[in-house]
């Protein structure tokens, strides 16, 4: 269950994401160009998955030529499919460190071994997360019913190698025999629930229902939901929580019904040079995100549908804040930490 | 701007709400069956305005025939129409009460009187929830800059005959030469924000941006809110607010943000022999409404597309509870009333 992978023929293979959820199909990336188009065109998406996808591009580019010049070039070239992407650039530098002091006959090796060892450290790191994930969750396990857990937008293995970071203790918790059922809230605009998060726990054989982003407070009014975890785009000195919009409405019903709201918060996504919440500008995305869906017709076509009057103007902006006080724990592949400034201070 | 009106040749003519938004079609209602029609493939929607199409469906069977039988035959007829509408059997019984004693040739003539000033009624009504309301807002209302007013779902005039209930107060404004800009929910699934009450403020020349369920917590956080105000589909005798899914959740983030509440409440949504939400059962609609979704293509068409993955369940519960605490007011048309046992137990 991994969204980036070699297959029989060591050849470098993932899921093109923009067919999903109606289409699993598989692509192969041969060439720095391959994934170039692939990080460009949000075939692949997440910022881990970003970042490995570039390593092997570099590393293909350095199959075809491993001088001085070309090394540049390919990580230039790859450095510019998502300009914003912090990860992408980590990543890029990190294999271009370990393979610049050789000679060029060994960089090409050298940089494919590098980008596994950085998706295996992915694949810890989010293993570690789920574990902790789930130390908190076990004496939540009431016998008789499943493990009722809430999710917003989608911080799963498709935004990453394997397991995901908010999703990691759903799969550890299958891995372990027990019984959980996901909450999957739409998460509209984009519907990365609805489309990613449904589809791979589907794939994965994981018990879920999808509901309308606006359904969740019911749900944890009437006692169904044990868990709510979410994962982050970055989590400030204080502990507030930046993440999809929509996120607050749910981390509120959460504390006002007593459900514990959880964030998987990779030490990459830890930002202690910015204070507070409030300090971070939010992204005001496309209207047409809110004005305009796409779906599959009954007839099996991929369309995008109008939702809004011609008329009426639509805003799109695409994260929200979670203060640190309505967060239960941060857990991180070092350990669950409280959301506060000394405990975050204190992690490694 | 009214919902319902007789036109030139003094018939009864609507909107029909199911070509909503994208096409604005005028229905004339000629007969019961029109009427009979128009309820039955919600054409009209809102307890008012199908109870108002029903009166004079009514009226408009007793022109064919106005015998005691027909009159029990045309009445059985549209109460049948949307059997839980409580709103629907009240006009009906009301409209056969006035009738009922007079001799047959005066029926029909009476029963149309009787509709007209049922529909008089609702406008009267919903005008003085306006101006309660716009009581309430015009402390809020800051030098410079709009009065920015955020809604979810549709208790606009498309619901009733004029005016609406929530959105009565934004048309008063407007006639009070009040600058307002109304934030509008989305309103998944379903969507009466986006099609609905982007529709009708569009056609009413009233400023409004469509944004998603998600988004409202943050724009609350931004003080891009000065006031929340929604419609309900019952208030029980505590105060607590059973309106659609998702009320509940801009009701926490409105508290969060000191930002007030208000529910616009007719003393006919007032359910007193109910002690409090958790009494209220919950309708599950189907789960199409949250897998698919209608809109139109650039092509013009209107059609419905899949979002969820044919593998991934969907759940759809239609409404919530916002708790009485949460409720900085209710808004009827015989004033402004907290929304506790005592105040509630002491409206007319």
């Amino acid at each position: 269950m991994r969204s980036l992978w070699l297959d029989a023929a060591g050849r470098v293979t993932t899921v093109d994401q923009t067919a999903l959820p109606f289409e699993t199909r598989h692509i192969v990336l041969a060439s720095r160009d391959d994934c170039d188009r692939a990080i460009r065109t949000m075939q692949v998406r997440g910022a881990p998955l970003i970042g490995a996808v570039a390593a092997y591009g570099l590393a293909l580019a350095l199959r075809e030529d491993a001088g001085d010049a070309a090394l540049s070039a390919a990580w230039a070239s790859l450095l510019a499919t998502r300009p914003t992407a912090v990860n992408l650039r980590w990543a890029l530098d990190r294999v271009r460190r370990r393979v610049a002091p050789l000679a060029p006959p060994f960089r090409a090796a050298a940089a494919w071994t590098e980008a596994g060892v950085l998706c295996n450290e992915d694949i810890a790191a989010n293993r570690a997360i789920g574990e902790h994930a789930l130390s908190l969750w076990r004496p939540l396990i009431r016998p008789g019913r499943p493990l009722q857990i809430l999710t917003h937008c989608n911080a799963g293995r498709l935004a990453t190698i394997a397991y995901g970071t908010a999703l990691a203790p759903v799969y550890l918790a299958r891995e372990h025999g027990i019984d959980v059922h996901v909450w999957v809230d739409e998460t509209r605009p984009r519907n990365q629930g609805a489309a990613l998060t449904a589809w791979e726990l589907a794939d994965a054989g994981v018990a879920h229902t999808v509901i309308a982003d606006n359904a969740g407070g019911l749900l944890m009014q009437r006692g169904q939901v044990d868990a709510v975890i979410v994962g982050c785009d970055r989590v400030t000195a204080n502990g507030d929580v930046v993440n999809k919009v929509g996120t607050y409405l749910k981390a509120l019903a959460a504390g006002d019904n007593g459900v514990p709201f959880h964030v998987a918060c990779p030490l990459s996504t830890l930002d202690r040079t910015t204070p507070d919440g409030a300090s971070v500008p939010i992204e005001e995305r496309a209207a047409r995100e809110v004005s305009h869906i796409t779906g599959r017709t009954e007839a099996g076509a991929i369309v995008e549908v109008r939702l809004v009057p011609e008329a009426s103007a639509a805003a799109n902006p695409a994260f929200d804040v979670t203060p640190a006080r309505l967060v239960s724990a941060l857990i991180t592949e070092a350990g669950v930490c409280a959301a506060d400034a000394a405990a975050i201070a204190a992690l490694p």
